[in-house]
């Protein structure tokens, strides 16, 4: 299934990205005045082959929780049950994620790839709300191994977790979404998602680690640490993205690199969040090149990590406000531009049927 | 009624404020995770004087639509006739700001407070859509005199267009308005806007001045020329806001002044479109310098004097995409930023009710 995906990647359409950019010319504005929401509405033309290209409605959220063998070095003060807690509280409805994702009209699916703990409350209450977020059980294993140690997971477990990936885009763009907004959760995943900015990007391991949720110097000199001891055991080879995901990825990480390169085969945008996806988005551009004409990038994280990554996939974010939260929230936020984006081009007057003149 | 709005701009309730930021603390994220949408939210509990603040719902953009008689100093491609049309492709629903507001739900109503020429197809009709853009007709002057030879306007004419804004806001308001959103039509208006940035931020006529709609080397050197002409000949008082205005402004910024001041006397929120806006909003702050509290800065636009005032004000944008289009456009796509903001404080769990471990 990785592979067939793989191969279904294309480039962008240059007829319709060319009549986009014509269309772009004949609105009811002065040239260019959209900055770089024009840009975006000629790639999103360009990866449906069509002007206009579909709204990108309605939108999903795709949640990938995960847990990292590497929490045991000390990478994070928060405890690891917390990811499995905030499972919970996704599935309440109670999380920062669910208000934007409510405000936006965004469904929320989270899934289970590698989650460490119980899940409080799951399984233990039947069908709730058919229209609230839903949980997709696909575990691969309970968590990375710590890759200090050893590889995070085999090349068969990152495998089982990429092509989850692949399915969850797939049964979501089936189900009729216009766009994938990718999301996240794991205690401790800006360490691997370091790790791999680091290893894809070509970058440093200090350039490339961030603070996290909020870490002090000590865990932060530890967490650099831990990137660099990762990248010297392992000497992850860019050329081989399954292997990198396997020695210092997380399972997240791969899921999403999956959920990435699936919306591309299906010419479906993929709105990227912030430094996990990024991270997981080097991956999908190493298995692809080509994927990368499906990524939006939602926000600039306040990571370094994901500023390099950007840069390196050639993306300007369209937010820029400090996030660091994760879980799809900056996706969220940037979605209507997305959107607005492309709605210029099915509802603008041009200057001719407006009675406008022009300069 | 100017100077009763004014007198009724109080600075924010600190205990509101106190309270939003304990909350924000509380809530199911790593502190200060949310980035800039944490002191946007505090900001908004102190204008609103409740934690958590209302929900700026339901939104209304008021597009303030005059004509320019520097027009005919040559600071622009675009024929003075495009005002009126584009007022018409306003009311028709067909402009980029109809399409964002329908994205947005906001309403949108444009005020004439100086159109020079006849607006194309006004009056002629029925009662349209009861739902879509409302026309209100409240010309002071057609279009403003000529700031290189006279005063743009006579006090009292400045004084006419600013209570209008003020009255609008009271009239959006009274009818549920959550936020007013600053929008603007008028060829020539980034001519009086970089003047007014120049009279009140106390920078330099070039470092003000930009290219608006897009225009060519020649006309910019003429533009520069023709704010430094208008600087020296009114030299304005920034500490007589409505003379300023008068002799080196546009009807619809005073109104938009009119609007701002309004808005925050009723301790309701507005969002800030581009550089016309913002240089509206420095009259504001001239007037009443407790009206910033209210003030939500939408979008850094491209022209330069927007940067400026933002600066004098102490504001932050909320996008950054390079829009140099006016109408409202910018202030619209920032509107899910502010909603979501105040979102947080109303719909998320707290560590402790969502049983969630803190670090």
């Amino acid at each position: 299934m990785l592979e067939s995906t793989v191969a279904a990647i294309r480039p962008l359409d240059e007829a319709a990205m060319a009549a986009a950019r014509e269309l772009q010319g004949r609105l009811t504005k002065p040239a260019g005045s959209l900055g770089a929401l024009e840009p975006l509405s000629v790639r999103l033309a360009g990866l449906a082959g069509a002007c206009p290209p579909p709204l990108p409605e309605p939108a999903a959220v795709a949640i990938f929780a995960g847990d990292h063998g590497v929490h045991a070095q000390g990478v994070t003060p928060w405890p690891q049950e917390v990811t499995a807690q905030m499972i919970a509280n996704f599935l309440a409805g109670g999380a920062v994620v669910n208000a934007f994702a409510r405000q936006a009209g965004a469904s929320v699916t989270v899934v289970d790839v590698g989650v460490a703990t119980p899940i409080p409350g799951a399984g233990a209450e039947g069908p709730g709300d058919p229209t609230g977020p839903r949980l997709v059980a696909a575990n691969v294993r309970p968590g990375t191994r710590d890759m200090t140690v050893t590889a995070a997971m085999t090349r068969d477990e990152a495998r089982v977790a990429v092509e989850t990936g692949i399915r969850v885009a797939g049964e979501l763009i089936d189900a009729g979404a216009g766009i994938l907004l990718t999301g996240d959760m794991g205690i401790g995943n800006t360490t691997p998602s370091a790790t791999l900015v680091a290893a894809f990007g070509g970058v440093d391991a200090e350039a490339a680690t961030g603070r996290g949720t909020g870490v002090d110097d000590e865990t932060y000199a530890r967490k650099v640490a831990v990137v660099r001891a990762a990248l010297a055991r392992h000497e992850p080879d860019p050329a081989d993205p399954l292997g990198v995901l396997a020695t210092v990825g997380g399972l997240e990480h791969a899921a999403l690199t999956g959920l990435i390169l699936g919306a591309a085969a299906r010419r479906v945008p993929v709105l990227l969040d912030g430094v996990i996806a990024v991270s997981a988005a080097l991956a999908a551009a190493a298995f692809a090149p080509d994927a990368v004409g499906a990524m939006v990038a939602g926000h600039r994280s306040a990571e370094p990590g994901a500023t390099a990554a950007l840069r390196h996939l050639g993306l300007e974010p369209l937010i820029d406000l400090g996030l660091r939260l994760g879980e799809g929230t900056g996706a969220l936020l940037a979605l209507p531009v997305v959107t607005g984006a492309v709605r210029v081009l099915h509802e603008v007057a041009t200057f001719d049927s407006a009675g406008v003149a022009e300069k």
